[in-house]
């Protein structure tokens, strides 16, 4: 069966998150219903690159699937697009080599976290940014970002309930950026993440550049891998997966 | 009494507009509602600038309102946005003039319009952004918005039932500018704007850009003051009152 790749972006709001499970809607669910018309009731299963949180949103989640019949990529897309709920959006469908895998073969990728500092909050951002209306020192964050960078294990930075054994990963890109008066983003890039670890890292550098924790926390949690020791989880409704990248 | 001026954003979503009417949540009656309690169930009625309707956003609609006691400003915009819903933000109150208000001394306006020209429509602007995803002239569209400048009869911008009957208006900023590779924003500054006239210019500038009208148009919609000459109603999502300025 000819098996397609597809760039996905979504609005997280109203889904409990990324992948199928027994309580609430989810964008996987959706995804599969308009499939399953396409293929005449018959089941197509998805294949996302992983998991994203309730509320948290993507620009570049990439999933895969296989359909019987080879179809025009571009017609593909236009009606899996349309046929989606309005807040998920197909943006690219390709015809793909069997031994494509949408999780297995990812070897890396970016998020955003948008952060609203402005006051009061902007009811624009309210489902878009996390609100942090109190004192920022931006150069703390961004060094304290800087000694994220490269490989370490982020056992500290993983939630616990996770089952996988290695915590290793290599970030290759963690930056803080004023973008407007009242937004910040965070961008990082890396061959993987665990379990809610940018949203740990957010908390964290919040906390270190609201002066409530040194710069040095960042080598003292990578160094006793201890998830007590890092800032809060920050909100899910900041955080954007951007990009998958594959070989 | 002691009056005060507020500056509000809100997301316009949700609700039927700004004014209060009989069918359907409005920002003034949610307003009206938080500052009643805070005067011990006394209504507390407020005037704003204008309306905006269904589904059109603020970043700076102003509005007034007498309260019995003089209470200190930023307790009292701190009260009314945390108290207000989520959509709504009080982004500033201060102490005025009895002689104040928010309508009959409004000496000009601004409106932002954001237009998502992208393919697909991004999931994030559909609360926030109308879609155009055809082919649009923006040089085009520039020289026609230049037409617009100075002072006429918007009659031909007008939609139909209203009451007002002088429809001169004078625009002293009419601009279209390309801010992303997937978004446009036009921007008007006037001394006032007649019903539905932003969005009647907006469609009217996107069909030009679209090459279904001449740039000359405009002039003919102005001479004759004839609404059918114009292009369609953009639609509210787009629109958002920016400005409101005194004297």
């Amino acid at each position: 069966m000819p098996r397609y790749k597809a760039v996905i972006a979504y609005d997280g709001t109203d889904y409990c998150g990324f992948q199928t499970q027994d309580n609430g809607k989810t964008v996987q669910q959706e995804l599969e219903k308009t499939l399953t018309k396409f293929n005449n009731g018959v089941h197509v299963p998805i294949h996302g690159s992983g998991r994203t949180d309730s509320g948290v949103h993507a620009e570049g989640q990439v999933i895969h699937f296989d359909m019987p019949q080879k179809r025009d990529e571009e017609k593909l897309r236009h009606a899996f697009d349309t046929q989606s709920p309005e807040d998920i959006a197909v943006k690219s469908v390709e015809l793909v080599d069997d031994e494509f895998h949408a999780r297995y073969l990812a070897k890396g990728k970016t998020y955003h976290f948008y952060v609203d500092i402005g006051r009061p909050r902007s009811p624009f951002s309210r489902r878009y940014a996390a609100f942090f209306p109190y004192e920022l020192d931006i150069e703390k964050m961004k060094k304290a970002a800087e000694l994220l960078l490269g490989e370490h294990d982020f056992s500290g930075f993983c939630a616990t309930g996770t089952e996988i054994e290695d915590k290793v990963r290599t970030i290759y890109e963690a930056k803080v950026e004023q973008v407007s008066e009242t937004q910040i983003r965070f961008v990082f890039s890396g061959n993987g993440f665990l379990y809610k670890m940018v949203r740990i890292m957010v908390g964290t550098l919040l906390k270190i550049g609201n002066n409530r924790m040194p710069v040095e926390q960042i080598t003292t949690i990578i160094d006793k891998k201890d998830r007590n020791l890092a800032g809060p989880t920050a909100h899910p409704e900041g955080l954007y997966l951007m990009e998958v990248r594959y070989k």
